[in-house]
């Protein structure tokens, strides 16, 4: 059974799926579909800017926390979290099982792989594509206009499993790719290629993320020895040894 | 005709022009006057902290959107856009035809000159001074108490056409001059003359910015190249060769 | 009186002092204790996530400003400010006199001593210790993960007096020590003993923040010339020289 909370403003071609919530002085406006068992909290604004771009669609079993926004156009996959005050411009397709963290500020016209997660914060501008199993932590910023002001504007492209360390920064149209490691503030304006470890400003190559040894062991890739929430979770649980796909 | 949603609170001396907007959820305290055609979105909160800073005026054409908070004694020019969660301290003069970035944090006894654009999450200490005509990049910072905490503060000021890259912190009391280039990430710690671009942390000349050559090709001063939005743009389109008023 | 919107929403346990006031589109979720002389302002959420983490104790005389969220098993002690927007997740110790900035993010299972200041956007992430009469400027972010994604995180400890600069980033389990200088855009890789100025990417020691002459005046430690808001502001007024239990 839908909870609609009686403050709770729904207007438009809005389709609500079985036991959806709506929260109080949350705003949805159609056209917006919204998936089974998904959770919209107060003050949340859904439905937001130029409805020509389309309906926003978010899937099932979703948590949107308080005061986030969600413009038309977008569409998120099951399963997905948002921290407080999110916003998401048209044009966004963001996956499943994915969290995307408190104040992250999406800017549209980008995509996001299943099972990401963004922490607090993070900036990511219009263009951008992100892969799957990503980590982003903290006020990265993604960037897209190597020479501002300007109408050719290029977002940065992340592979599967890479993770990016807090307060770093992308350059424009910067190729980044799987299983990478980007130290915290870094500043990358080079492509990097895959299980590449990079630190700095500019961020310059220490090597394999594969070669990192911490007391002797490898971490990376890290799918081998962190699990929750993701797939392999059960695996991993059961045979620590060898039960990640990613070993 | 104005539109006031039936759930937004309006108290006070507020005078509304005509076609004013104001969304659901949205508070407006008096002294306030908002000019013709500007919508406040949902949520948002016009007229906040200390009652002795005077009314908050926001001209005609405006559009505050959802989240906003803009206090007393905050002066907004004609046709100016905020995005979603800016706030807005008092003592701020805010000219016309500007952007200000979604969660931009402007703290106060602040100028802002006409035609310029604060991309998201960009921090205006207490005392900046901006011109007209400069974009100020993503979740750039300025700052103004140099040895703190202190009494002593003095904003950064920056002059007309300058761009400041994303993540680029300004140090107390520094001046920036006109037609500036301020690389992503770099940390300016002394005064800056015009036409120079600058990278690093610290921050050092690269030389002037109209000397950039990319491609063969000089790309500042920018307003002879870049006009979506600007008073230029009906000029520069009509003829690219020399339209521009700054070429 | 209490004074409550009739906008607001209050539900389940909660406890509220004398004079507190409840502002319009302002949710309460018990349980919920709120001091005598506490204002909560429009569009908060005090009382989200698990009830687990037991009651939101906010003391006497805080005030709370809009659009903030208060996780249940959050403590704040009396006369406490928060700007706007601020998250407090859960098993959060916020001390008395503290004030945390707009858009501050305290990631919960953190404590914060007796006034201390978080100016805007400050990051705190989970299993930070921040200590007494500390200053933390815009946009300071500490992390607490070394080698993402891991289960073993750490979150930084900060002394007492200590000045923590703008866009500034301490690595995860670092230890700062008392009346120390951390420069504006600083990456605090190493532990630092007490008294010690610091600045880069990584931080370098530059000497003692109390050899720090400016104008041939130490300016460090800072509470002999500065006691706004302070326990020794009449002190201080009242004879300038030797008025600072810190001179």
């Amino acid at each position: 059974m839908t909870k609609i909370h009686p403050t709770a403003l729904i207007s438009g071609d809005v389709t609500l799926g079985q036991s959806v919530e709506i929260g109080p002085f949350a705003i949805v406006n159609g056209p917006c579909r919204i998936g089974n068992g998904t959770k919209i909290d107060s003050h949340c604004l859904i439905g937001e800017g130029d409805l020509a771009f389309g309906a926003t669609v978010i899937g099932e079993n979703c948590h949107i926390r308080s005061h986030s926004i969600i413009y038309f156009g977008v569409e998120i996959g099951h399963s997905t979290q948002t921290g407080h005050a999110v916003v998401v411009r048209a044009e966004s397709k963001i996956g499943a099982n994915c969290m995307i963290g408190t104040s992250s500020d999406l800017q549209g016209n980008l995509t996001i792989g299943d099972h990401t997660r963004l922490h607090s914060d993070v900036h990511l501008c219009s263009g951008s594509n992100v892969g799957q199993f990503v980590f982003i932590y903290p006020r990265a910023t993604f960037t897209n206009d190597k020479y501002p002001p300007s109408e050719t504007t290029c977002g940065p492209t992340v592979g599967d499993f890479t993770q990016i360390g807090a307060g770093s920064l992308i350059m424009p149209g910067i190729e980044i790719g799987k299983h990478c490691l980007i130290a915290a503030h870094s500043v990358v304006t080079q492509n990097i290629g895959d299980d590449t470890f990079v630190k700095g400003s500019p961020a310059k190559s220490i090597g394999n993320a594969s070669d990192l040894l911490v007391d002797g062991q490898a971490l990376y890739p890290w799918p081998k020895r962190f699990a929750r929430g993701m797939p392999w979770y059960d695996a991993l649980s059961s045979d620590p040894e060898k039960a990640s796909p990613f070993e």
